[in-house]
């Protein structure tokens, strides 16, 4: 837990900073920085580092070989060389304590329809402390509060005595490779802490996921003689129906889970894309659904990979046509393993004393059933990914909103982290 | 039946000029004609049209009002400021004889994936007497039949001895309304006869199609809360669920139905492109399936509309979110009256001896699961429409072909027609 002279000068420092760090996030939610699409809003983010006189590494994804290492998801459809990475680093002269990543992603999700929006989505309107957009919440908020966090620390006459490094990722909402890029590049720590929206929690568990796109063939007729040819989208629906039904069963054998047994169903199933045929008149010779399926940690991703293949295949003999024209199953996206952030760690008390000197209350654990990035620091390179962040509402959904009053706090908490755990040494 | 001489004269004139025919088709069928992009197309046949000497009113739909007519399809998502209609007219200084309309579309579905065609859709193959093609059997053969037909007449020194109108639409495989724009804009005749692929048997009935489109919007949220969201996707498949059962009922009442009784399910229902959902971690805020369904002969179109949106209601309701979020029908595309050639005919007994005189056998009636233009002659303008024309296979299929010797016999069988309704002259 920080001494009280220093968490005063932080909470001091978030207080003068935080009409610029509101402003900051504004400009931040301003970016439709959509799959693809988050190269000038990695720019300004980049430049805003360098401002800060951080030594600033920008890098594209196809610069980078990851796709032997453990974590990788294959993608298609996606131009990597558009995939801007950020690592700024804050070097300490000497290592007196331990060093630190801050990562925090920038890619938002697709943002529906905008009529279904009360504001526009990229339109930070704030109203009763709350602030609009997608990507408001997850997380650009994050974002902002751990940029704002290391801004705090060097109003309040501080810098960490520890290297850290603050990285701004893409990717995080399809595949994780951004994280892994990092890792790929070299950049390494004592701990590492992203703050997605977690509300104040830490997250202690969360699922693995596994994206896919099942795709169906079918002959096209004239519908006059729809006798003789097979619907694609009514088989697709065949598959996504036996795809439910393995769902079913792996929420059964869920009870049984150290850590998700009393969550009601965690592994989630969503067909989340479909699109299929060309005509109406004709029988769609062709669907193709993109789905998300959950595992539970300690799933191997092989052993979750074969049993859907199973679940579609059985359905496939089950069709006179997908029978000899079997669907195809491409893994396309996350294949993302779940993590367990084991009770215990050095880094997790510090941050818990960070939280409990700030909120007044104890850490609260929470059990995800969506990834994040940590996993790739926890199980492939040993270390302790903690995922705590402010609260808010709407990820993925309309009118998604960052509770500010919440983000400030957190921006505090993880100032008092930051110090405690690198140490600190005068600005 | 026309005379042996006069028919002998023909049959040599077909024969001299098939080569020329058969190429003239093959140039047809390498028009990618998919709707909207018919202009190309229509523009050469205008040309072919001019080049016979024909008066030529080459016009778009967008220069037609139409909306207040029966028969009429409204649309969504298409120009008819490019699509364009082609009638030529060949006046006869006497009206001796009775005038004819010679009416086909050009208009082709979508191929679909072409690696599951044998030859490419647009290249016109020729192998065992069968030409390769989308479009080479529904319908551009019989647009080559009848304009050859006419060519036959000339060859053998003949003109018919009553005005003919040789036409080119589009919009048939969606709306009708290039059919409707010829009567619109004033064309009329003693009968009509539309070459499409009927494998020289004469439509006696034939269904009606409406299309319409499913919209369902649903509550996209984060998958791993996806309790508390509506997938858009899934809700879209009750709907059609709820339709599939509807079809089976109008199926069943299908048994009493004085031309369609003995015709296993007449009436299909086919849900033939399908979209919806941004992202796949996201459920799906939006879904829209186009559909096609047909409606028996006799059913007004009101009503059967009133039966489908009952079916989406009731399905509505019974769904916890689409009960307060009610999924939209929208009438895009065909609302197309069933239409009943009644037998009797002056048209169709000609008609019939052409088809005796060339084939040696009896013109047989067909009943027809899918809708054609004759409807709109016969229904809303008392103009007897005649359907009969060659074979081949495969209509909205891969490998579509047609059978070039059916497309021979069935251009004589044309020319006989003209010769016996119209009378001739000497040209």
């Amino acid at each position: 837990m920080p001494d009280a002279a220093t968490l005063a000068a932080l909470e001091k420092a978030v207080d003068a900073n935080w009409d610029k760090q509101v402003a900051w996030l504004q400009d931040l939610v301003r970016f439709p920085s959509l799959r693809g699409k988050e190269g000038p809003c990695q720019d300004w983010i980049a430049r805003a580092f360098a401002q800060r006189g951080w030594s600033v590494d920008r890098y594209t994804l196809d610069q980078v070989a990851m796709d032997h290492l453990p974590g990788f998801s294959p993608v298609m459809d996606t131009d990597y060389a558009q995939a801007v990475q950020v690592v700024a680093t804050v070097r300490a002269p000497e290592q007196k304590g331990r060093s630190l990543i801050l990562q925090g992603h920038v890619d938002v999700v697709p943002e529906g329809p905008a009529d279904m929006w009360t504001h526009p989505p990229y339109d930070p309107v704030i109203k009763d402390g709350w602030m609009n957009g997608r990507g408001a919440h997850d997380m650009k908020q994050g974002v902002s509060a751990m940029v704002f966090a290391m801004d705090a620390l060097r109003s309040a006459g501080l810098a960490p005595a520890a290297d850290v490094y603050v990285q701004t990722v893409t990717e995080e909402e399809c595949t994780g490779n951004g994280a892994l890029s990092t890792l790929a590049r070299g950049y390494r720590a004592d701990a590492c802490l992203i703050p997605e929206p977690t509300a104040n929690t830490i997250t202690r568990s969360h699922v693995g996921v596994m994206w896919f796109r099942l795709r169906v063939r079918g002959v096209p007729v004239h519908v006059a003689h729809a006798q003789t040819g097979t619907n694609a989208i009514l088989a697709a629906y065949g598959l996504i129906q036996a795809v439910q039904k393995l769902t079913a069963e792996i929420n059964q054998r869920a009870r049984a889970h150290p850590w998700f047994k009393d969550i009601a169903d965690p592994v989630k199933f969503n067909p989340g894309v479909i699109r299929g045929g060309d005509w109406g008149s004709s029988t769609p010779a062709w669907c193709e659904v993109d789905c998300r399926i959950g595992l539970l940690p300690g799933t191997p991703l092989e052993q979750a990979r074969q049993e859907v293949l199973d679940a579609v295949a059985g359905a496939a003999r089950g069709d006179s046509f997908m029978a000899n024209n079997p669907p195809e199953v491409i893994w396309n996206g996350f294949q993302a393993d779940g993590y367990t952030l084991d009770p215990g760690s050095e880094a997790e008390q510090v941050l818990a004393g960070a939280h409990q000197a700030v909120f007044g209350t104890k850490m609260q654990a929470r059990l995800g059933t969506g990834v994040n990035d940590t996993r790739f620091y926890g199980l492939y390179y040993g270390i302790t990914g903690l995922c705590y962040g402010p609260a808010g509402e709407g990820a993925h959904a309309f009118d998604e909103r960052a509770h500010l009053p919440s983000l400030k706090r957190t921006t505090l908490a993880i100032a008092a982290f930051i110090a405690d755990w690198c140490g600190t040494r005068p600005a």
